[in-house]
């Protein structure tokens, strides 16, 4: 088992990597202050996992929510239900709620965490491998609006994250793929020796051999929370996280939550952010056809949706978060291994990525 | 012009306290980081001072949300109303909300800056008398459910909070009473020389006499900022500011939010709150008697509605916040001046309470 800490001074939290942890209950009940325990799944997890962990939690007072899967159901109204089960179980300030699932179970229990009676502890058991390697670090909490992505939300962290990498053997190959996407984010954007790694053992992470995957969630945690320890609250370092997002939250929104995964979303955006770097003249064309090589060897899709024009993403693009005074910033690549977050580029390099001129 | 300091460590902000505040751009401009300003309001204040303040704010980009008024609207669909303009009109990160308004539009206006975009900035100008000695320190933000009142909610400081004196003249007299209520209360938890000021300034105070009623903001704000900087979360001492509030808030459910107002609920709930601390042998009788006077004549209630039963309190107070693993914690008084926050009562000091056996 791994254990690593997020450092966030009195929101520190550990995150504990290996298999089996879901029957540990050495490791949470340090972690659970009441008597009180809200297990919030989905309708895919509950399944699989929930009565397992029930019965990790044996000797306390456990209720649990069954959300309806998938991105399209992270609006008010499924957190809603969330709510209405913790009164309607008299839930006191000293509950602790258990988000058990993928990255939208995880934003949704965190965002409830932050507001059930103005906040209450929570613990992450994430089970898909994009939450593994993306939400597990960093407290983004949250849900969609109809006119963006975690448009409403909160920064919130967990008191700790239990990964059990036995929990990957039930995804689907695309969900693979999509948490591997953010994994090879991390190498992108800061760390050229994990990237060289990864090319190496992607065959073995895409058969999710249990050594090299415990390896690639426990590097990309850390390079996530070193960035989120610098800057808990996304005022400059921590928008590095969001390579390829701003493309791959527009893809989202324009084909509807749910049809692209986010890790795919994502993986066509990086593309973009490699393609936008070299028509800037930062990337070499090698270096861009490595990252992209990289991308393609997960399983990704290389190329935003055919469906898609220029306009298409400028539109969407304008309610990102990155905007500032009106004022598009994107996260980009000086070279691989060092990102940038930035609006100092040319209407003409984001023009020709935009209309797909692609190396 | 009155200045205090809330001390929150990097939460800190300051209250200004005067008469034609709302006109001095000189004290908003310092707490405003962009461009984008929107404006929370209702339908009753809005009339009144929304172009004033517009016209202080020369200079920025304003928008504003003009809400319907009242308690029964502090609910989701109406925060929605606040998100759904922010996005419309692309406000970003940097984009500062004004709380203009009573407590109603600052809990729902704080509590969509604190999840707008995970949170931006906002500035409270509270103009009824409750909510300037109320909400105006502590950060409380939120909503209500169906099934309790702020269940939904968040721990969110303002930037700054302006209090214009001036606004109290188009209060009706009821509003006046309403916010008496808590400056009451300040003196029965925590000051008994600020009780004896009250006594002899109640006339002064209901007139709305300048000097009398800034000095009682000013020291009502200044108790609650001297306990908030002890307890910002609520943890122990904070609690004593909730004196007559379980009792109160389960009036306001009883009765239908908005048909009692909450200053009245408090009111009728303090004198519970003595009584039962008379029970309980903690207050002499004169003593009881004494606060109850006060409250009386602030022209409060002083009685609970005719047509509560002790069931319907009890089972309206099981969702208090202040419940723990199932026990019901009240705010007592030990003596005039000196509250405690307790489940050390007995059943029977309780029940007489609820069967309103008074003094």
């Amino acid at each position: 088992m791994h254990r690593l800490t997020v450092e966030l001074a009195d929101r520190s939290y550990p995150i504990f990597i290996g298999q089996g942890l879901l029957g540990r209950s050495d490791l949470l009940v340090p972690y659970i202050t009441g008597k009180q325990v809200c297990v919030v799944t989905d309708d895919t997890v509950a399944p699989l996992y929930l009565e397992r962990l029930r019965h990790t939690l044996d000797g306390y007072k456990v209720d649990h929510v069954v959300l309806p899967t998938g991105e399209a159901y992270k609006n008010w109204a499924t957190l809603q239900q969330i709510f209405d089960a913790l009164l309607a179980r008299r839930h006191d300030r000293g509950t602790t709620l258990i988000a058990l699932g993928g990255g939208v179970i995880g934003d949704m229990t965190g965002f409830a965490a932050a507001c059930y009676q103005r906040g209450v502890d929570f613990i992450q058991i994430p089970t898909t491998l994009l939450s593994q390697v993306d939400s597990s670090v960093g407290g983004k909490t949250g849900i969609n609006h109809p006119a963006g992505k975690n448009m409403i939300g909160a920064f919130y962290q967990p008191k700790a994250v239990l990964i059990d990498t036995q929990s990957l053997g039930t995804l689907p190959d695309r969900e693979i793929s999509a948490g591997l996407a953010e994994i090879i984010k991390y190498g992108l954007i800061r760390d050229i020796a994990f990237l060289d790694w990864l090319e190496l053992n992607m065959p073995a992470l895409r058969a999710l051999e249990p050594g090299a995957i415990t390896e690639a969630i426990a590097r990309s945690c850390a390079i996530k929370a070193e960035v989120v320890a610098v800057d808990e609250r996304e005022g400059g370092l921590r928008a590095i996280l969001n390579l390829g997002h701003t493309f791959g939250h527009a893809i989202e929104a324009h084909q509807g939550y749910g049809q692209w995964l986010h890790g795919e979303a994502v993986g066509a955006g990086m593309v973009m952010a490699l393609e936008m770097s070299r028509h800037l003249g930062w990337l070499s064309d090698s270096d861009c056809q490595r990252g992209v090589a990289i991308v393609e060897s997960a399983g990704l899709p290389t190329r935003p949706p055919t469906d898609m024009t220029s306009e298409d993403f400028i539109r969407l693009m304008a309610v990102d978060k990155k905007v500032l005074d009106g004022q598009l910033r994107l996260v980009l690549l000086r070279q691989l291994g060092e990102a940038t977050v930035t609006a100092d580029f040319t209407a003409a390099a984001l023009d020709a990525t935009l209309r797909k001129e692609y190396s």
